[in-house]
């Protein structure tokens, strides 16, 4: 295995709705063939326009977002709420944020996030001329663990999840179903070089194990179905 | 932010109770400070002797492992069990492990996860002479979404939550609370080069932002008390 690395992108600077994040990022980025772009979920979804007013000053508006946005509640504690959202995502507060965004107004996740994925390789296929994947991340909570990590909300050219079931391990035995989700890892790897106030909303891995860079889909493949889910 | 490099340790072979992974790792790596050394549980395990003689051909004998290691069970479907183990975490089988262990073999997880870190790293600064942050990681699966990441079980010298709590986002707001798992993250970041059957038990990153090297607990800082859990 070759080393990784983890390029934070720099300079991209606020984003508006209506702005082509393929080209913001092919002018700030040195692309090659068989990178793994990463974007955060914030500037996707700001590009595409995902943006409602609400009331800064009447915590109830923000709250009546995040409820429309969810298709069912797995748990409210305060102010707290965990929903899950149209994509099948459980997170909180149905992924309605309000941190870097303009006051006055909150950012709603993107409405299918893999295309999102698509559209921004599509873009940077045409720009930078080399083949790529492209992960969107979001900053969620876990059960169990403390503290937030990034995940995978969407990906295109890049798997969501790699088995190796059936793999032989180093001692020659096979290995059960061991399902890896890579582009959760991949998400989580570009978050440390990103911080959440350092305005470097996109980073590149360099150097992903080939045989990954593929059709995926994070709503497909990462997903867990709530029938198959025991903790839902 | 400077990019972040993550390099496997090639080399290291199969582990042998007793034997000592400071030594193992300081002969097959050229460290640096500032470095974050990210090692499976697996060969912390091997070299900790923590592995129990099985009946491979009776699965009640794994069973019986695995509702010993476990303090509490939370689900239990088919053959899969979701347990609590002594340190607080949250994980099928309680841990135990039969793959990459020769047949007739469980691997326990280490008795206290954060002090096999410890040790490991007092070793590399004494042997390597760098000053350096330790992460035991293994693989765990997740509520909601399918497939496995590493997350960190132990870790010393290095963060286990980077708090980024009152900080100025990048338009000048305050960020409410966000705790970032960057132990998480830097255990499944190494994941990426290690894969599950390629020998590579070691990774480095190197990059790391210097404030993250500091005292700190997995135990304390990331698994979330049963009191405060939601979904427990």
């Amino acid at each position: 295995m070759p080393a990784l690395t983890i390029i934070p992108v720099e300079g991209i600077g606020e984003v508006a709705p209506g702005d082509n994040l393929a080209d913001l990022i092919a002018e700030h980025a040195a692309l090659e063939n068989g990178d793994v772009v990463v974007v955060t979920q914030k500037i996707v979804s700001k590009a595409e326009g995902r943006l409602v007013p609400i009331d800064p000053d009447d915590p109830l508006s923000h709250k009546a977002l995040v409820e429309q946005e969810a298709v069912r509640v797995l748990r409210r504690r305060g102010d707290l709420i965990i929903t899950e959202t149209t994509h099948g995502f459980v997170c909180a507060n149905s992924g309605v944020d309000l941190s870097n965004v303009e006051k006055g107004y909150a950012a709603l996740l993107p409405i299918d996030s893999d295309r999102s994925a698509r559209r921004i390789r599509d873009g940077l296929k045409g720009k930078a001329h080399v083949d790529l994947g492209v992960i969107v991340s979001d900053t969620f909570g876990r059960a169990w663990r403390r503290g937030l990590t990034d995940v995978a909300i969407g990906c295109a050219g890049i798997a969501a999840l790699v088995s190796l079931q059936g793999t032989a391990d180093a001692l020659g035995r096979i290995l059960q179903v061991t399902e890896v989700a890579v582009a959760d890892e991949l998400a989580s790897a570009a978050e440390l070089v990103m911080g959440k106030s350092s305005g470097v909303p996109v980073a590149i891995v360099r150097g992903v194990d080939p045989e990954w860079l593929r059709d995926a889909s994070v709503r497909e493949e990462l997903v867990r179905p709530p029938a198959e889910d025991l903790f839902r």
